[in-house]
Order: structure tokens, then C-alpha cells, then sequence
């Protein structure tokens, strides 16, 4: 992918910021491993408490690592007074959650001035081999203040799609 | 959607038991609150542990919740020797997930020899109302023992695809 | 799915002259059967030269179909000003585009003021009986004119997403 | 992605006759331009019978490219005796499908027994600059003869996902 310019000179601290007030990824212990404009890395140890019947990691809480590493890529290129919000994405499923460390990575195919599309893939670290067990594509929005015809700009509607 | 015939005449107790066995739902809180062949009904309490940074409940838990409903309503039309595997869904994100409870519902749109098609909602309920705040549709797999040309019933190849 | 509430007076005959100005609707002899403010179904009959490698109606020809038919519906939703454009969409193939003529149904899921989320399905007529083949989940953006600060309104941003 | 080793020494000839037995490509005017295991290119000419209101082509027909490219890529790895099957795809529609001439590329991202996950990218060639305009992810299906447990072989179950 082409190198993207961020709008936000500050966008590593407010995305690290945004990603940090999100109590969801403390309690599945997502980290971020690695951030650049329109590129992140984010990682997760192994926790028998979100498995499934197989004992391999639910896919909703792959999900939920693929979801925010595009949600924090995307975050990297808006302006810094933008909110943002997943508006949909679509998971594939390669292979079996099976690993004592997950990382997903993210990256933004097109940036536009409203929506953000990412891709992202999900490997799982198992004795030492990395496997490739999802992907995901999603199309994020950005949460601009609207301005008026009078001019005057009002705080962000932050969840009126 | 048309009525469905189970293969599986143990299907209920089949279906909870593949629920009861994933802790990742233990750990979410998410109930069976519903279940017929090829429908299921799921809820979860809020809980403050799983929510982002505006504090909706996280898109990767709510996507845990309708994938789960699309498993359950797949698995319950499943022969009694099947085991099940999420092929790919999406999530379209139409509300944010604000409220004190969630319900998951999915039902079966096609339930092939191989594949299943299930389509879930979610429903957040919040100070008396009730809206709907996520769809998916999503593609499910039948993991049945292969039977060689020699006609002996091997174990079911858990997770190649 | 709730009733809508057009905010276009003129919206039939917006929708029908948006659809009238689209060749490819021609070409593939897609026609509008019914239209309601965010409900819209359209026909095609059979054509050989159309389809795939079994006789079948090839699967982006029916999606030419499911994806026009939620575009009309978002577009009978949108502002008088408003120009539309498919954002996504996932189709799932549940039967072979086998008969003598195919339905599609699209009808609005939410209607935002930038993005419109629709769902609908394929049917296939084929010696009395109608099959449903496939159906779509799309987002669809409505571009409407930039009001600036200054308050003076540009002409709508064709195709800047 | 990884070197895939084909499993029919015959794929290059079983993928290309598989295609041109298509009318809708040659109605289309798509052709292959370069394959190999797992990967394949197809590019198609402008019409202005596919167009839409904008006079772009229609994302139905750009769907038909990158659904045919996932197919060709798919199908080169399969079994010489199988068949294949779109079971979903999801198309992202980047930016206009503005151009003289669109190159649909896709690649098998796993090649599983019974399902192969492929990648796919349209790109538009306008003035002399090639753009990405749209991106697939899709899933499709070999259909193989069955084989009984008294060990003959049946024709293959065409269309019964």
C-alpha cells in the first residue's frame, strides 16, 4: 500500500488514547504492538476463558481484534477532531484459533474524506509456526463535526450514520 | 422462513450442550433464551468489561453473540454425527449497542448437506425500546466423518476446511 | 420493516429516471415492477448470453440485479439533491440461477443521512415454482451537495467517498 | 501468498476450456490474460452498454470480472473432477469504474478440500493511470463426486450446496 500522510500531527497519541479508553480490549488483554499512519499491529495471549467448544478462540473475539486493528488504522488518518465507527465488515475464517498469541494487523485501502476501508489478518502463533487464520475487510466513518450554512460548527453527532 | 425437519431428533440437547461447552459464552454472559430447529434466541446483560471507547458494548462481542445465534440455529438441523465451523459472516453495524440488554436472533436460510446459511439480528434493549442495532449473514459448515471407498467411517477432520 | 416516510415528493419519478439513465439496465432487460418509499422490486427475463458455464444465470449478473434493486430503495429514501453510490455489498448464492425469470426484491433495513443499509433477495421462476438464489446485504451513500462554512452549497461530489 | 501446487497436471487447459464455455464473458467481452496455480488476471474493454447513470461501468458487471477471476483461481487448483461453485463474495467499490479498459486479479488465499478463500482487485486503466477501484473477497466450493460407503462413485451433485 501507498504511504499515507496523517491529517492529525499528534495521531500516534490519539490513537493510542482512543485505544486505551476502550475497556473491551483490557479484558480480552489486546495490545497495540505497532502503529503507523493507516497501518497497526495489535497482539493477544492465549485465555482459556474465550474459547469455543474446541477450545480454539471464539471467532467474535477474533473479531473483535480484527475489528479494532482496523478501527485504530483507520483512526491514525482522520482529522483530530473525527470520532469514528465501524459501519460494517465481513470475517473469513482460514483456520482454527489455535495458538498461544494472536496478532492482527491492519492496514487502510483508501481513505476518503467520510469512510475509511481496511483490511486486516489475523495470524496465530502455535509452537512456533505463525498461521494465517483470518481476514477481514470493513469500511469504518468518520464523525466530523457538521458545519452549518451559518457557519457555525456543532459537536459530533456521534452515532447518526 | 419455511419450517425445518431436524435430522438430529436429540437436536435441543445436542445444541445446548455444543453452547454449554464454550466458555468464551460463560465468560460474555450470553444465555439460550430460545430454541427451535433452525432458530435460536440468545441474550446478554451489559457489562461494562466489553464496551469501547463511548461505551457501547465492543462490535467483536455483539458479532460473538449473533455468530454464536447463527451456530446454534445451523448446528440444530445438523445430523447427530456433525460437528460445525463458521466458514464467514458479515456484520453491518446500523445503531451503536447501547442498552442494559441484548438479544441475538438467527435462523436458518438454506441448510445444505455441507453448508448452512443463517442470518441473525441484534437488538438492544435500552430504557423500555427496543432497537435493532446489527445484522449478519453468515455461511456455517457441516464437519462430518468421511466415509473412504472402502466404506469404514473415519473420525470427523475436525477443522480442514 | 417500518414504513417510510419519502423525503423526496417526487421520489417515483426520481427513482425511475435515475434507473432509466443506467444502459446497463437496458442491456440486461431489468425492469422496475413495483416501487414504494424504500422497497423496490425488479424482473429480467432469461437470456442466454448472460450465462455461466451449467446454463446458469451468472452470479455478478444477478447481483447487477440485487444491487440495483437497493440502490432504487435507498434512492426513493434520499433527498431530491442527493446522487447515490453502492458502497458494498455481500452476495450469498444459495441455488443456481436456473429459470425463465428472476425477481429482485430490495427493501431499506436504516436510512441515515449519509449511508443507507439494504438487504434483498433473488428469486428464480423456473416451470411454476420460484426459488429464492440469492440474497445481498448492502450499504449504500447518498452524495449530496457540500454546504461550507461560508454557506454557500457546491454541486455534490460525485464520487469523492 | 504462498506457491500453490495444482492437483489436475491438465489445470491450464481445464480452467480455460471451464471459461470460455461462459456466454456471460464473451457477452462482457472478459478474457484471460495471464494464469497460474491459484492466480489469474482477466480484462475487459469498456462498453457502453454496461454503464450505469454516471456513465461508470456497473458494479454488477465489475463483479462479474473479479466473481470470474476468484473463479478461474479456484478452479486451477482443484481436482480434475470437480466442478465448481460461488457459494458469497463481498465486493468493496473503492472508486468509479471510470475507464477504458478494467483488470480483474485474483489469488487463492487457501485452497481447502472442499471450500477455497480467494482475494480479488479490479483496477481501472484511465488516461494512462491504473487505479484500484474495487476489492473481493470470496468463497467458493468444489463439487466433487460422491463416494458411497459401498465404495461407487456418482456423478457429481451439481448444485447441492
Amino acid at each position: 500500500m501507498a504511504a499515507f500522510e496523517p491529517k492529525n500531527p499528534g495521531y500516534r497519541a490519539a490513537a493510542i488514547a482512543m485505544f486505551d479508553r476502550q475497556p473491551a480490549m483490557h479484558t480480552l488483554g489486546i495490545v497495540i504492538v505497532r502503529l503507523a499512519p493507516g497501518e497497526v499491529e495489535l497482539a493477544m495471549l492465549h485465555s482459556a476463558a474465550f474459547t469455543q467448544q474446541n477450545g480454539f478462540v471464539h471467532a467474535g473475539i477474533i473479531t473483535a481484534g480484527l475489528d479494532n486493528a482496523c478501527g485504530v488504522a483507520a483512526f491514525s488518518l482522520m482529522p483530530r477532531e473525527a470520532d469514528i465507527l465501524t459501519v460494517e465488515f465481513k470475517t473469513t475464517l482460514l483456520a482454527p484459533a489455535r495458538g498461544e498469541r494472536f496478532v492482527f494487523k491492519a492496514e487502510v485501502v483508501k481513505s476518503g474524506r467520510t469512510l475509511t476501508f481496511c483490511e486486516a489478518k489475523a495470524f496465530a502463533e502455535h509452537e512456533g509456526t505463525t498461521t494465517l487464520i483470518a481476514t477481514m475487510t470493513g469500511t469504518l466513518m468518520a464523525m466530523l463535526p457538521r458545519i452549518h450554512a451559518a457557519g457555525a460548527m456543532t459537536s459530533p453527532p456521534r452515532r447518526s450514520i
